[in-house]
């Protein structure tokens, strides 16, 4: 099941992609005004070339829409698809020129939203069998994160908190300064649930078993086990289980993923999922006119 | 030698910063407000977790520019520094309340840069024997590409055309229109020159021997060998040698990097610096007031 | 205790601040232009005309930093300070022109949130010994959300989901929906559980006993209470107590507020801090020169 | 009659509706995601709760166009129409998930605006024998002034000088200044009648009966009574009548607005309607299946 | 005297001059950094290369401050000022890079905007011995009408209707479409009358002396007398003189400005001061080092 | 030929069309709105005044698009046609309120846009016997850099150095500086290449002889002869034919520009096209109703 799947409305896809188009040609594409005539008709097809979770199609006809209407997008598959190697996901019909003016702007987001899609995927695969949910981070490309993490959840990844607006998260360098005030965990989760309306929850980031028992103690609803390996995360989730929500962060890799989710543990969450995903494989391809 | 290094100027920086300022906090920071008194003063660290080339110090020094001016940052590398494991690049010294509050923005920014110099510079390092050029391409994330070649320039690379209205690229794609128009290679080429300010040159994108010929036969000044194993592109080299100035791209790694510098190509382009390089692990930690 | 106040960042400031300069004067201030001479220093006082709560004065000191840097404000109190009629609060020395081209704009966002913080203000005094919290909602200005709901938090009140994005709030028109597709509260409640990461609460908007009951069945964390008159509330208190946060919205006026808070709910949500609170009266006056 | 009624046009209004809605849900809405399907149809109803004079259909348009072109709103009365207490005036049809994402925007616009028309059209009736024009204020909502300026023009009322450089009109603070520099009353006006190209008229804010006739020997074509009792009033009016335009401002309520437009007086400019008018209830309500 | 000139705020000539320095170099100046030394100082002198009115420092300084503040801009000049040919008016010291990388876009701005002040002054020149007034019009390159009307003003014109919205104006189309209303313009004037607030003045182009006979019939305050040759136009002041203010626009040129001028007409209305300001010739030369 | 002739794309004309019409109407067209019923509907011809070359159609569309879709505009000639006085090129159907409400918008565009291709043909006429190119240069109006380029394409001129971004010019600055650091033309020259990917040329500025033999010593691409005689530029042609690509600029007239042509220059380029072209004649009628 796909949840919680929100795609940025179409004026969040446009500002996005007429700012990608004027940075990609601010003065338009010399190569293609200089050789092709203007009223060459010309069809593409847009392809998968590995294995891939597909995400990025409705920035795709954003591109086109803006830069051309002209240019008529039929996709023949949608986002959140799987693919394979060698499959085509759409097809373009229109203008030569404008074909060419947004493929690499098309391409550069579709490569790198479906990279994020199809790695969420893989991790999401590795640990199918236990019922703990795959979440990402704020460690996002900026200006990019609503469409990444958009991408998280098309291959199967669930959104953590989106900014800092949004949710309530003590971490260890919140830790560091409440020493310095004099405050104890404890102190700090009831200070946190007192002044908050009660809609907000109360996650800590904890780094032993000793921060967890201050922090059940001071009535945290999540903890987050930062950079444990399994063996303690183990043991933290046979002390906690039932008394709080538990998460765990660092170092998670798709070798490790699954030894971490046999833990029993809530969610994983997983930076590299936004900040370091290879692009995938995607090419334009325009046909040749006996094909056409 | 860093060539050619230019670094956004300081209104570009600020519109990108602000942006992901407001990205990450469109209401502020829930959790610091709640839990440190804002008269809280701190100091911290930014520290590379991995040997790494540094990209995005002027990106930390907006990031606190715009937030909260009462934030001193003192850095004590530059961009483009090479860093180990566990060097501090940088110190602030200000509000708990305005540090935190740009912690994620400044290292989502710091990490992404510095992973593309980080990864440049590994490229570079492979054919350091050589004179060949590593350079860029087009292939970067939307929003981002001034900083992006930015970084690969910290790491050594040399940026390639920007946009498409800086340069005369004829790929594949155009070929395959060309020929519906009736255009040959050399035709196109000759086309090119004509209509074309002396200023550009023409560079085109070849698939094989026969191509090369028609290429060097219409005058273009620059071939991009796409995706040839390295014995063809030797034979390419053998056959141009002297007559264009010639490029290898696509399917370039670290393994097979050195192999391609060593048929004599000019220049390799390498579009993995900017679409898929890794995050590089940088962490900023608050210091226990002990130690401030 | 004001808790949770964020002041926005200066670059959100001054966005808003040069946005409604521009509106007040697209080709600047004809009458001052035309009459006074560029070179003519001036004095001003701003002065509450009647008992309010502060709220404003970073958006004072904004204004005439874009306006003009060279008009000094000088302030006597601080954003959230509690002004008999008559009081200064700030001081505005430098040149005549400037210190007239910002007047509307200044005063326009001071008695605006002046007059949501003392709205807020009133409120809370009215039910100020009982432990009652006192949100706001989403019924604000649109443009101003985040500086209307710090105006609130400077009068004392408590913000509230900030955004459709940072809360689960299931609301009538949602029930209405569910019931559409064969959906109880109590399955929507646990449906939103099993989605969500644990960080969100499920809070439901509740219309009378059953629903209520359903509610807590489903494991919902908060209940709204909506439109329903005191002595019904108290009844759905004795019903829930313990089992969810229970908050009151619709229809809560100054003259009822009271009873409402004596039923024993933890909250108190008012849309008429935002979207009805009268600007209160302040003035900026110049000093004739002989006070200067 | 509705004179000088000037909607703005689509592309501010759409400036205007993206940022609210991007206020409102940055990251989307969470809620109707999880709990409802993407293909659920769905359709509401938009209705007054209370007597009131429509503003704001034209936002409400501009708001499911922005969001999602597929709610259709079929609007049954127009903007300026007067409405009774449950009186339905749109329809909207379509994505469950689209209407609802957009309510509560919709709903701040539709409420703010009517609540100023409502308010012009009730002091606009107060004195409907009398030919008295009601004009507004430049203390208006920041961002908002085009906007306010319309629903008061839509409510009955005339818009009175929308910015600082399209209208002379000489203030309290001016005059504190002008005698700072030497300069008189009427010196004042004749400065000011030489220096502009007359176009503009010459508006002078005037205190007592000395500064009227300063001001009409210095040729002002209009004359701003401020915060004069109506018996003063009356004293000005039978000096000034038919040398200059009176108009009354400052202190006017409901209840006294009557007394002034009595007075001869021929416009009356009240603050009140832009920057205090209270929000009108307005819902909008999703229809349960069976009705649809 | 220089009646009337508004420079524009800081924020809208950042605005204005960060956006201009994003066109002229949106990945940075290639081939100063190719060249120079990133620590190379320079000093500039900004030279007239003829006689001309300055209009523009203020534009100079915001460029250097956007792109570089540590570039000194020291103005020997004011805007306003006459120069003659080889004046020198601005001395820059600072980093070579950044005084290079801001030179175009700084004079492009000083050439134009000096451009417009220089033909302005010399129309003004030519009516010198005339009480008549010289204004500018709408006739503006979009973006910059504020500039320019303030460059209008520092060379000795007046600025007149801003914008649509601040004046009332009834042209020759307005008058076609009056007539296929069935209005007449006397009714056209009596209306205007009616529905605004008498702020305004009512102006009325005029073709012929029987439609400037309806139109002081209709109360017009303004008659604009379009395309009349001299001859006509004295007829027209004899007809009029004194019962409205009278404005000559269309065809007026630097050969025939004082013809009209002696007419006695109130104000002369010139589009082509600027629509068709030719730029003025101005340097930036980088001295040699041993001049530094 | 027309060669090279890029239009900006949809987003682009409608962000600068929507500034305009916002700077031209602040709060809509206050003299059609209070005599014309909205209801009223008007057609009118855009016409030529003037012998001229049509540039800025697709503006006009936008102009239109933007402010009102329901007024129809037809062109009966596009872009780059060449037009007699007299001849009609578009007729406008639609709501007069509209139609009126764009009218000095779109005719700013035009008659600027216009104006530039119009002189561009013009050149282009006195040297058409010759096969020198025309180019235009960086000299443009800030903000309409790419849309007065695409006037000059229109005019059958070429684009030049669209920025500073996409193109080495060494010019006379660079030479002072360069003598500063010690580096001579030809240094350079050769230091440009080697930093270069050789996809730029190299041009460089020259004012005499030996400067030129220096360039060609270092292997510049292309020699720009800035401000030298029509005797002293055939010298340097005969000296550099065939080294290297050659261009004028600098003094060059309508007058002078075919003898400039005859010396066998490669191209001329000419600020005066963008930074000074005269406005051109065009006018918006409104047909009488019979006529319509």
């Amino acid at each position: 099941m796909k949840s919680h799947v929100i795609q940025p409305p179409p004026f969040e896809l446009e500002t996005l992609v007429t700012a990608a188009l004027k940075e990609d040609a601010p003065h338009g594409d010399v190569t293609t005004h200089m050789l092709l005539e203007p009223s060459l008709q010309a069809q593409a097809h847009i392809v998968a070339k590995q294995d891939l979770t597909l995400a990025g199609v409705a920035v795709l006809r954003t591109v086109y829409q803006a830069l051309d209407p002209a240019v008529v997008v039929t996709s023949t598959f949608d986002d959140g698809a799987t693919l394979e190697e060698g499959q085509m996901f759409a097809i373009l019909q229109g203008p030569a020129h404008s074909i060419l003016g947004g493929e690499r702007v098309a391409l550069n987001f579709l490569q790198h939203l479906s990279g994020i899609a199809t790695l969420t995927a893989r991790f999401k695969s590795e640990i199918r069998q236990y019922p703990t949910v795959l979440v990402d981070t704020r460690k996002t490309i900026p200006g990019l994160r609503r469409l990444e993490k958009w991408a998280v959840a098309l291959g199967g990844g669930t959104n953590h908190r989106m900014t800092l607006s949004d949710g309530v998260l003590i971490k260890d360098n919140h830790l560091v300064l409440l020493e310095a005030q004099g405050t104890t965990i404890r102190e700090a989760c009831r200070k946190a649930r007192e002044q908050l309306s009660r809609q907000f929850r109360i996650c800590v980031e904890v780094e032993d078993l000793k921060q967890i028992e201050q922090a059940l103690d001071g009535g945290a609803d999540m903890l987050l086990l930062d950079n444990m390996p399994p063996a303690l995360v183990q043991e933290a989730v046979d002390l906690i289980k039932g008394k709080a929500h538990i998460e765990v962060s660092g170092g998670v890799t798709l070798e490790n993923v699954r030894e971490y989710a046999a833990t029993g543990v809530d969610s994983i969450s997983i930076g590299v999922l936004t900040h370091s995903a290879p692009a995938v494989d995607i090419s334009l391809d325009v046909l040749p006119v006996s094909s056409q």
